[in-house]
């Protein structure tokens, strides 16, 4: 999250004197700025719910924000044994998370907490050397078919980001309950009331993203 | 687990193969019993502190009782898409749980929960059709570099095991902190009062584990 | 939880075929056996949910189960100063427990845990010398007007009931959402399918107090 | 936390007094700038470790930082049905609140959970048209007797601030395990490595603090 004003470039966010007015001489001096969110699936599964909310939440997130969508696919299981020997697509995560001013992640729930995939990213993730969670804002989304809408894991995921010093959103909290009956097959959010509720969500997560520049 | 008392034999439940039916001409006669525990090491690293205390927890158990200790080697992220593929690493362990009267698990912590690996076999476990989890004992012990020893992970795996329906011994917890003061380099535990309390902790799991006769 | 038939005395529960009968010269020689169960509602509102919950759990109770409901009234907030003049309040809840097969605990969900009194009560009752709830079989249910009917609250007690040595039945879960639709302004239980999802819980419950006898 | 810069004074959003408003005649002038915490002990006991944690805590706090130490007594267990009539107790507690820049807590352990006495403060104070915690930074730390240094506690107690939208600091984490052997009789901190660890502990929170201006 970058503003750039004519010849001077600051952080915009956070900056308690914000940028002083530039004489209004030549045209719009400030480029658009936008809020860079990487969001993570915590699902594999094609048509997986998650990866469908994170489609939703971008669809819906405000208009200075691009969000990229990434996938947990071809992260093998974390081995301390190999870890000098760094996956790509670890590597490929760890570098298109180098620029994110905040990460979005959408977790299913198995047994009661987070996905052993999805928990295995995270482990590979801290064992990085450029430590790129660390820090960074995050929003926590679930998606799952029963009543709690991946609560439980959600919870579990906030006890990790203690340690990784990520600084997580409190509300609101967005639990998708029944999620087959809120996306259609091809994984358009069907579900009105959750359209809008992402969209609150999104807007006040960029405002979240904006207390923590870079 | 099989219990054979006076001239009759109780075939154990689920055992597919059970004991041969012995002739009736002694007089009253016990067969040895065997309390089969199946312990599961959350680490993969070579020198791993949890492997070593299932190895010490393995050595101080009760007479009656045996340990197979098994590893997550080879077990693939579970995909939904790939279900229907289990990988040999899985049936093996499913194979290796049918028999279990107990479960023993030893947890390293990773990121304040549980390493996403051993969280991942679990979730390939509870998708098995013959549920190999389902109503078994479960005991839970932990080795860290860290003050809490595994503490948090622990925790954790017992939320999952909710769900799971296993039964989670209570006490007494066994939570190795500052693990490498108390393991050698060749995985050998070095510190006597941790023994003993292994000792105690396996005791205690045998007895806990009758409760549940398959 | 005692049998007693004539001239022997033996546990009921786990026993799957029963006492043999006795001769039949005298008059009917069994007693009537009851599960005593102890009902705690978490809330002391009037019109409480939970204490709504507790009435219908007892209504749809297995026919050989009893089912005490006790309430928080009068508990003071523990402070170990004058902890050696345990208040009537407590003592009288330690009574009522003395001779309970399983505890049974309606919880509310406040600020996505347990009620500050209802864990107050929990912790006087830890530190009475007789450890009322020790090795006890417990049962949690819980409702509240939100979407996760208490289930935050209700896996914070579990964790409690690991220090506690209580042994927590893992399944059926019973999660009242929207409680304020279910009961009606008498507190009497009006949706159907939560009632016979009690029944289930009530029947699986007394079976697992069966398995830990006193 | 009141911000001067340049000439003109920024009223702390809040403060019902604020500064009163210098003469502008001379330049550039800085009013000093206090970040007031207000500090809860968890525990009620004479003596308690937490409350000796808290005073530790604050003879070690930056000199731009005044701690008020507040205790529970006197605040009886919530009853829903008596929430109109707040105790004189909670409601100077909420007023200390209301011009805390930020918020510390020091936690015992009880039954691997907050202390009811605890919980049920934040009970109270979650039920004030107020909202005194709404949107406050919150640092947490804890004292016990055991290995875990209330932990288990502080995991729990994160979890009720995701609901009061507190902002919780991720790190450092304050866990003063074997608090016996740590402070003397009196409750002074005795213990060198955990004095200056509190003190890291306190610049980050002010720091922290800064982030979420009133």
């Amino acid at each position: 999250m970058i503003v750039a004003t004519g010849t001077s470039i600051h952080k915009a966010l956070g900056d308690p004197h914000g940028p002083v007015a530039n004489d209004a001489t030549g045209p719009s001096l400030y480029l658009s700025v936008k809020t860079r969110i990487v969001g993570i699936s915590g699902s594999l599964r094609t048509g997986s719910y998650n990866t469908a909310a994170l489609s939703a939440a971008k669809s819906v997130a405000p208009a200075d924000c691009e969000v990229e969508i990434l996938t947990l696919k071809g992260i093998p299981v974390y081995d301390p044994d190999l870890e000098s020997d760094q996956p790509e697509s670890v590597r490929a995560m760890v570098q298109s998370l180098a620029n994110a001013d905040g990460v979005l992640i959408a977790t299913p729930e198995y047994n009661y907490s987070v996905p052993g995939g999805l928990k295995n990213a995270i482990d590979w993730l801290s064992r990085d050397a450029s430590k790129p969670l660390d820090g960074r804002p995050l929003g926590i989304i679930g998606a799952s078919p029963g009543m709690l809408g991946s609560g439980r894991a959600q919870y579990h995921l906030r006890q990790s980001m203690v340690f990784l010093n990520m600084h997580v959103m409190n509300k609101p909290e967005v639990m998708i309950a029944s999620a087959h009956e809120k996306f259609d097959a091809n994984g358009n959010l069907i579900h009105e009331p959750t359209r809008e509720f992402l969209g609150k969500f999104m807007s006040a997560f960029v405002e979240w993203v904006g207390r923590f520049p870079r």
